[in-house]
């Protein structure tokens, strides 16, 4: 199962594109290139797999309920099938060492179940019941009764730095599927072997189960045509990305500017602020600074939530030496890839020739023998003054930024910009101001968090992986955990449709046993 | 309390804008230009409100919970309070029969009870928990519980052929203000006395509950640089719009190409296809060419709903004949303004002069004397074909499509472009045939009637008010009933906050008493 041949996955079949150009995946530990070359696809594969998905998704509608747990199973089946062969690959791709590898497969497969479990249980459609009044003056009522619908084929761009949990088969393709829509992934050209073998566990999974080829689709490709064929092709319906905000941004402008504009679910990270309160400072600077400097270094500080940015009121010192002595302590780190490593280094070297900022440990990137971690202190007025200090520098590195006093702390919070996460950590000695901090940070983030870190994302249904931009296109949804799946679904109501031509979750009796809203009032009841 | 001003009501204050330019409501049915002169707002009066929008805002979030209820029930006794004085510049400014605009009214004021009782309910926030578990394996699990908060200020744009319901504190305003954001209404030019009444209302309820002056405010103007100013102001959060295709795409391309991007919510209309299948056509063709001519007259064919495009199959000559002369016997109508008089007039032109359509009843525009009723004929491959008869002609006419079979009429259903609603007359002897189109229909709208008519919208929890582009911007969402608050909430999850530290929906022991979902299961019990 684990043989590459470099080609894309179109309508259950493996071909090669018209091109002729490749690439090949790097080992960013050796810079070693990695066998075989692999496909660039263009607008004809793009075509292809875009009119597959339409016929295959215009298929799933007719087949029994919950024909997508089912397949979501399967799929997390056939993960497991590819064994070993799959962590090679991606530790060839990716440097990330063989436990976390094995951790985020956990999380995958763990996934791809939580939303099968989802479709099992079936209330997720909302189904939503207002019956007749035949009475009613001056007009009799009509019986009007909705659910949530899948949108149609989507795209899905996977991310670099969870090439499994956000890869071909991660948290996008798995909340599409589960929605019931196709999806067409554009794999990542930093990992394309783990996005193939992906990509085979799902040909495989969709063929035991018999359904639609054209479900699923794989295009490799590093071109921004590529991208841009795939998000213009007028059958795709939606589309899910996770990575940098310029291409997240490029992605959004060209949907929004689609004769028939389409929804862009772009994640694209954040600089995820912390704050020490003092009394928290006073009382556990020491254990602070040691989890702090974990969730910096976690993944080699490739993570959307990396905490990016440490604020502290009052006196700090004992935290900051303690902190940048973690990071001084910290092994070597081998980078994702070259672009990242280089993108990296740019932005240390921006942060420490920023006047006013001050470089506690500097990371020297040295080639593939990997990056150090960084960290950089500054004042308040600095930060909120010098633009650069506002982006994300995605690696192993922070920066603090002292504040005077609260009002200086809550000056910072609105000089903020959207992010994933706002972190807090504070004492009983914090009670006073704590109460105004979150207030303030809480209108700038998607996931506030009291004494813990940010890294490390829950995968469930009160999960919000998600906040105001730019950490994402649009703060009134999440890319992790069960409600992912309301970005690929649509409105749709039925009135006065006969019981037996309504959708099973909309009709009277009730048969898939569903948690439905009838005239305002939550049931599994039929109606009667 | 109707002393009209011709003023822009900010921050509680009714202020005379910084430019002199003046324009006037004019009664559609005489010409006459109704006094006083109405203010033209511009980017100066757009900024005052938006930043009292924002403060405002902002000392709401320490208010209590459901001070949206208490508002929202206040305004409506505040429309109340108005009494006939608005039902009579309601009158002169749209040419609306009185009996319309009672009924109106109701809705208008039903809508925002509506929203209220959704409000003290306190369910809507979808507050979801997962408790925490110190003891899972490898790492401890957090306590996550998330819930809906409102996005922030709201720019709302008022239709025309509402000027109640979808009028200055119509749908999109009481949802927002549900939501818990503050909204600033750009008055629709058409009615400008009816919109500073309304404005009059909602001051004096948010005068009588203490309120922030800045939650409301209404801005008067006809430019396109006041409605560009205020969707590309940095302080508004979403858009909610109805109106035309043209104004409506250029608001959402203007809100996608800010530095922050934000949401448009536009409903742009629609053809609201409309089939007869030919077993309905043989048993009932007179009550539905009655029902549907009652449909396409209602409100002078000025509804969005309005079903413009009606596709029969098979022998259709009684039915047609009986449509045609319901139209023609209807009486002479006068439009909402004179803009939609000649652009009505341009596409009845446009019909009537396209090869292959035949004009059966037709329009006769005469002034401010108003216009009748048109109906026009053409065979499927014609409409097909000529993409002006697939474009919404605002008013009272409808364009019959004859398909010689179902596959002709599927053919029809796949160009089809996005519509609000989908219709489907249907008897015994068609449910070999039913499914199949009532199949195709459903991806092309927001709600499918079966057996009536689309005009005369439920405003309930069922209801979508919706539909793929170019009916709306966003196919997930509906502006009428309930689910129309979804528009202007965004996700945030808290993770390991002190329990008094959350908000009251989030603690553990329920003090709002609302449906939960804990640990997978919804409740109203505490967290224990």
């Amino acid at each position: 199962m684990s043989n590459l041949t470099g080609q894309h996955l179109i309508d259950g079949q493996w071909k090669r594109g018209n091109s002729p150009a490749t690439f090949n995946g790097v080992n960013p530990a050796t810079g070693e290139a990695l066998q075989p070359p692999i496909g660039e696809a263009g607008g004809a594969e793009v075509d292809a797999a875009a009119k597959a998905a339409t016929a295959a998704f215009e298929q799933t509608l007719d087949l029994p309920p919950r024909w997508q747990a089912d397949l979501l199973e399967a799929i997390a089946a056939k993960i497991m099938d590819l064994g070993d062969a799959l962590l090679e690959r991606g530790e060839a791709e990716t440097a990330l060492p063989r436990p976390r590898l094995t951790g985020e497969r956990a999380r995958t497969t763990n996934q791809l179940k939580m939303f099968a479990s989802i479709v099992r249980d079936g209330s997720w459609v909302d189904a939503t019941i207002d019956t007749a009044d035949p009475k009613r003056e001056p007009m009799p009522r009509p019986d009007i009764r909705r659910m949530l619908r899948p949108r149609g084929p989507v795209a899905v761009f996977g991310a670099s730095n969870f090439p499994f949990a956000f890869g071909a088969v991660g948290g996008d393709t798995a909340s599409a599927l589960a929605a019931g829509c196709a999806v067409i992934v554009k794999g990542h050209p930093s990992h394309p072997g783990t996005s193939e073998m992906f990509a085979q566990a799902v040909l495989a999974a969709i063929e035991d189960r018999k359904l639609p080829a054209g479900l699923f689709a794989l295009l490799q490709g590093r071109s921004h045509e590529l991208s841009g064929a795939l998000v213009k092709h007028p059958d795709i319906a939606a589309v899910g990305f996770t990575g940098s905000l310029k291409a997240g941004r490029a992605l959004f402008d060209l949907a929004a500017s689609r004769p028939t504009p389409i929804p862009v679910y772009a994640e694209m990270g954040s600089l995820n602020p912390l704050f020490v309160l003092p009394g928290a400072m006073k009382e556990k600077a020491g254990a602070i600074a040691a989890g702090l400097s974990g969730s910096v270094l976690l993944g080699g500080g490739q993570f959307c939530t990396k905490p990016g940015l440490i604020f502290t009121i009052g006196d700090d010192q004992a935290f900051v030496a303690a902190l940048a002595q973690k990071l001084l302590a910290a092994p070597v780190m081998t980078m994702l890839n070259r672009g990242l490593r280089e993108s990296f280094g740019k932005q240390i070297g921006a942060l420490a020739s920023t006047a006013g900022v001050k470089a506690l440990a500097r990371s020297e990137s040295t080639g593939n023998a990997g990056t150090r971690a960084s960290l950089f202190e500054t004042d308040a007025a600095t930060w909120q003054r010098e633009h650069k200090l506002h982006e994300e520098a995605f690696g192993p590195a922070a920066l603090v930024v002292h504040c005077r006093d609260l009002d200086e702390a809550l000056a910072c919070v609105d000089h903020l910009e959207g992010s994933l996460t706002g972190t807090v950590h504070l004492a009983d000695a914090d009670k006073s101001i704590a109460p105004r901090l979150l207030r303030h940070l809480e209108s700038k983030v998607g996931r506030v968090i009291v004494n813990g870190y940010p890294t490390g994302v829950e995968v469930n249904n009160a999960i919000v992986h998600g906040g105001p931009y730019p950490a994402t296109t649009d703060a009134g949804t999440t890319s992790v955990g069960s409600a992912a799946v309301r970005r690929f679904v649509r409105l749709i109501a039925y009135q006065d449709m006969p019981d037996h031509l309504l959708p099973p979750a909309l009709q009277n009796a009730n048969p898939l046993g569903i948690e439905r809203l009838i005239n305002s009032k939550r049931t599994r009841d039929a109606v009667v």
